[in-house]
Order: C-alpha cells, then structure tokens, then sequence
C-alpha cells in the first residue's frame, strides 16, 4: 500500500469533477456545452505557422526558441504584457513585475505555494471555478464563499467574511464571471481592491474572459484601483490567442514577484520558449486587433444563438444569466429538477446527447447549493448545433415537469 | 507586512544558489562552466522549422496545436516514449503509463504533491542534483544524504537508511550524475530496485542524462529491474531534443499516474501542445539516430577537452571524475581552497571571468561537504573556450597554493 500526502484526499471530490470535465470533451457525437474552450474556429492556424516560418531560424530567434530561458517569461511577451494588455487597460505596470506562466491557471497554484499552509482560508464566490477550487483543494486551503448577485461579489459580504474569518485571499473572477458569466460592477471593484488594502489580505483577481467582451461597456481591472500592492492580477493567453499554448502571466509587487519567482523555479523551471515567442511576434506584428475583432464575432454570434435557444426551449420558471462577454451563461430550472442526475440522462440518452456542467460542483458550500443549476458554455458549439442541442436538452427538461 | 508560506521558508538556501545559477548564465563576457544546457550548436532548428511547416495547417494538426489537449500528454508522444525510448532500454511500458509533463524537473515537483508531507524524508544522494532539492525543500521534506563512491549511491548505507530513517522516496540520478557524473553500476541497480520493493518505498529515478553517452556500456535504467511497481521513472527531452520546449516524461503505476494526473491538472492541466507534436514528429519522422550522433560527437570533444585542460591546469593533487556521457564532471581542489570563496573571484576578476558551481551547495547534509569541490559543466562552452577557461581558473587556482 502507497501512503500518498493528505492533500490527494482533500482533492478528491473536485478533481473528479476535473477529470469528468476532460473526459467529456473527447466524445465526438456529443454536443458538449461542458468544456470553457474558445471556438476552434477562431484559432490563428495561419498567422501562427508564418510567425514560426521566420522565427524558427538560426539567424532569428530558433536557438533562443529551443534552449533554457529565463524563469521571468521571454523579456517582449513581458513587453507585450505591459503594453498591448495592461495600459489599454488603466493598469500601469512594469514588466519586471509580470512574470509569464504555463496558463493562467498556473496563477493559482503558484499563489498557493508562495501563500496558503494547510487550513488556511481563501474567500471565494458562491459559486466560484471549479478547477481552481481543485487547485485550493490540493493546497488544503479552507474555501469559504462570499454571496454574489448580478453584479459580482457582494463586498458587504466580503468585509463580514474578512473579518471573520481572518482569510489569507480572496479569489474573485471579475469579468464574465466562471460559471455565471456575470460581471462584477466599477463600483465594487474599487470597493474589494479597498478592502484588500485595508485589511492587508491579497486579492487575486483571476481576469482570463476580459478581452472577450461582445457588448456592453468595458470596464478596468480591480487591480487599477490597488494602492497598496494587495490585488495580485492573474491572466491567461487562452480566450484571446490560443489555448494549447498553455500561457499565461501575473502581475505583482516585486516583494511577492520574488517568491513566485523561487515556485515557478521549483515548479517547472520557466514556461516553454516557442510558444511565448510566437505569441510574443502575434502582438508585436499587430495580429491582435483584427484577429480580436473576428473572435468577438464569432463567440457573439454563438452566446446570441445559446440566449435566444435557452428562452425558446427551456421551461418556463428558467432563469439565466445575459454575460456580455466571455464562456458561460448560468442557468437555474424549475421545478425541483436535479441537473447532476439529469446530466446522466443528457449525455447517454441517444436522442439527446448533450453535455453541461451540473451546478453544484462549483459550490464549495456544498448543502445541496446549485442542484438546479447548469454552466453552459457556447463557445465551442457552432449556432447551428447549439440550436439543435438546446432543443434537445430543452425537450428533455420538459418531459421531467410533466 | 505579507505573511508567507512557511515552505518559502524553508526553501531559502537551495532558492539562492538557483537564482545564482540562473543569473549566472546570462553574463555573455563570462566563461561558464556553470549551467546544465546541451550545446546550442546541438539544437536542431532546421528540423523543427520543417516540421513546424508541416504540421501548422489546418489540414494537419495546426487546430489540435493550438487547442486544449490532454491532461497526460499528446498520445503520439506518449507512444514515442514507449517504443523510441524505453523499449530499447529494457523497459517495457504502456502509454497508459506515460505522463507528459512540463520538462522533467516538473516531475519531482508533482510526486512530491502526490507523496510528501512536511517533515517526510527523501534519502538522496551526497551529493545531489540542487534544483532537485529546491523543490524538496518547497514540500519541506527533510533530505538526508545516502553515501555515494565511484559506482554511485551505496546499496548498503542506503538499506540501513531506509531501517533508520523510514523515508517516503529514494531520489536517484542513476547515470552521469548531477553533480558528480558518476554512473549507478549495474549491480546496484538492480539491489536498489530490490530495496525499493523489499521496504516500500518509492524509488525515484532521475534519468535526463542517459541517452548522451560518449563511452562506455549503456545501463538498462532501475526500472528495468522493478518487479513491484515501486520505481518511477523520470525523464527529459532537454538534453536530446531540447531544453526549451520544456518536455519531461514519468512512468509510473495506475495507480500512482492517476494522482499525478490530479496533480498535473491542478499544476497547469497540460503541457503546451504544439511542443509536444514537434518532439514526437521529430521521433516519427526518423531524425532521432543522426542528431543523436551528432549530439554526441559534439559533447564528446567538449568532454574530453575539459579532462585534459583540467590535468594539464589544475594544480596536482586535484581529484577529478570521468562521466561517460551528461555534462558535468566533478572536481575537488587539494591544499583547503574553498570553492565558494573563490567562485567570487573567478566571475569577477576580469583575467578570469569563469564561472562554476560551488560543491557545497550540492549536499543536503551541510557541515562544510564539497567545500573544496566544483561542478564543471563542459556541454554549453565550445573546446577552444573549454581549454581558455579553464586554463584561467587553473592559474587562479595555482596562485592560491603558493
């Protein structure tokens, strides 16, 4: 008998739901609204082959693309950082304080290792992702949910629970929230970077779907509102370039910068090369603004086909979420029906066929929280199958209220 | 005042000398015999552009490049590792059992999720690979030192270990060592896999260098001889494709693969795609048996020009190992020089400019071991640069002894 570490046991439940998530993504007859990937069709084949054709040469940049680099990230996918995503954006940063990750989610469990000793409590929105809760679980931090509404965090909420519960962080998902799509209002989001301030807690703010807006009005980062260096901003290339490369980056004070810098060194020693220079050359030959445009457009089209099937289809009594942006929208049915049991049915009766992610794996309160609840995601679904797979998710919640 | 993790604690000293080392590598005016990078001149650009060409497209595999893959790993590359290089080693495995990982040191970090608890031991040998003990000491386990002598780690004092110390794993660099470059004998091998067996306990091998031998018999690795699934195996492309696509590999029981996939999936879910196609295409493809000559015949020359610049330069009485393949041999300087002390000298003295790596940092156990010792890399330092340098650190070294 293997003894394993006592954090395997404490991740148990929500890497089940992980490893269910990943499994569904490789079924082909499924129409799967599960996973939180963009649209294969967006994905810059094309540009990212004529960026590898010049710079997979000796006389560019090939020897620096396949030999060790730097723990920090490839110095222009920094400048890019810097440049192209923070100051758009009101955030004034200095690529000395943005390091670059294997993904965005790398963000979470780097911050765990620099932060959380077992017990340690991290506040989180109810509900929050369920992939960093795993990464929470394995560190064995305690999650405690904060209420949210249609406007995020609630941040009197937030203080009650800061105070109470004395928490090492607060992890909120700000933009086109995962898995409500919801987004956190300009008024709380100085109010929470107020209170990362005031009560010496860091925030993380885990921004990955914000460059992905299809309507409404563009709103700054918490972490344009920290004055005190107690926001940490994590974010992803995966929406917005592609998710395969696995990159992401996060920007902190020098202080913390230093101790991500020794995780990330006994983590994996630094993110691949190639990737971030390809990425790095995306930005720089000014890729980014028509490839944004055409992403935008073809995930607004697919989140319009999944609102307008989602009001045609399902029961009356449904409510969901309108996300101006991102993956997700959140959806509650009536009449008592349990999305856990019902996704059983879904995703093995022949005549539907179609996979969600059930909602109570994204509370951490557990009781029975979001047991009528559904993530649906559109992104990776063409409008024509997310018709047909609404319908036919929608016609099997109706036989359940007859 | 942010409050830490008391693992950034603990990893503090290892953390310093890797910064150093990482620091180190950057100065383009030094010498440096430092690093543990396989000459730049090895690295195979013109294929990977090739194949990079090929498989960019839509019509091939430029989607599944660019997209969220597996949490184990691209199959074809798991399947390469099973027939291209553990087959011929003696080691029969199925890709159920390969994970990909994120360069090899990413390893060591994710079976120390999956197995240590603060204040575990993790016996190794004396010395060992730092990098390997930076993570250690982020898990804070407690490392204790096993003897090693030409042969590499000793079977007997690592048995009474074992009986003493109650140890989680055995971490082991069977071939070429880091530091030391020594080679586990055959004989060992196999009564280390035995001791794995016999006590329960996790043997784990660290076997990057094998596949770079200039000279010599090659070994089968401990795995070959593992009748109960005990060993684990961990391996690297970063010395035979390279080092910054950032590709490792473990082999491990089910039973133990299915928590490092928990533990991947909470790391960084996957390793980065586009890589992991062009490592397995360039396997595919049939470019592995000429670059690998080549590679060695580069690093052979290195080699030797550093064993006899080292018996021509340095003062008598010097001790010096012979590696039969890897980087680094391993030096000890007669008359109480203290390496570390010099080490500031030979960087900064501009008749010198040559860097190295300081023994002691190497032991876990501390008490002034490798004080007069250096880990000299001759991979990354073409042969004119190799005799240059050391002749200069020789002079340094003579002039210290009168």
């Amino acid at each position: 008998m293997m003894k394993y570490a006592a954090r395997m046991k404490s991740m148990e439940k929500s890497a089940a739901i992980i490893r269910n998530l990943f499994g569904a993504m490789n079924d082909p007859e499924m129409i799967s609204f599960g996973g939180g990937a963009p649209a294969k069709e967006s994905l810059p084949v094309d540009i990212v082959r004529e960026i590898a054709m010049d710079v997979l040469r000796r006389d560019t940049r090939g020897v620096e693309a396949l030999a060790y680099g730097s723990v920090m990230g490839v110095s222009d996918l920094r400048e890019v950082v810097v440049t192209h995503l923070l100051a758009p954006k009101g955030v004034a940063a200095s690529a000395e304080n943005i390091m670059i990750l294997s993904g965005g989610l790398e963000a979470m469990n780097l911050m765990c290792q620099v932060f959380i000793e077992p017990g340690d409590v991290i506040l989180v929105e109810s509900p929050t992702f369920v992939h960093s809760v795993e990464i929470f679980d394995m560190f064995q931090a305690r999650c405690i949910a904060v209420d949210m509404d249609d406007d995020g965090m609630i941040p009197e909420d937030l203080e009650a629970k800061i105070l109470k519960h004395n928490p090492k962080m607060v992890y909120v998902i700000p933009t086109f929230q995962n898995p409500t799509g919801r987004t956190l209002s300009l008024e709380r989001r100085k109010r929470i970077a107020r209170l990362g301030s005031r009560y010496e807690v860091v925030i993380l703010e885990d921004d990955p779907y914000r460059d992905i807006r299809y309507s409404g009005k563009d709103l700054p980062p918490i972490k344009a509102f920290d004055e005190s260096e107690h926001t940490v901003l994590a974010n992803s290339f995966s929406k917005i370039f592609s998710p395969g490369s696995r990159l992401g980056y996060i920007l902190a004070s020098s202080e913390i910068i230093t101790r991500l810098f020794d995780a990330k060194s006994a983590t994996n020693s630094h993110t691949p090369i190639l990737p971030q220079i390809l990425c790095a050359e995306f930005f720089k030959r000014g890729y980014y603004p028509a490839h944004h445009k055409a992403l935008c457009d073809i995930h607004r089209e697919r989140r319009d086909a999944m609102i307008e099937s989602i009001d045609r289809y399902f029961p009356p009594g449904t409510k969901r979420t309108f996300p101006d942006g991102g993956l997700f929208t959140w959806v509650e049915l009536p009449g008592g029906i349990n999305t856990t049991e019902l996704l059983k049915e879904a995703t093995s009766n022949p005549e539907v066929k179609v996979a969600y992610v059930a909602g109570e794996g994204f509370f951490t309160e557990g009781n029975g929280m979001g047991s009528n609840a559904m993530r649906m995601s559109f992104s990776a679904v063409p409008p024509e199958k997310i018709r047909d797979g609404v319908e036919r998710l929608g016609k099997l919640i109706q036989s359940k209220l007859q």
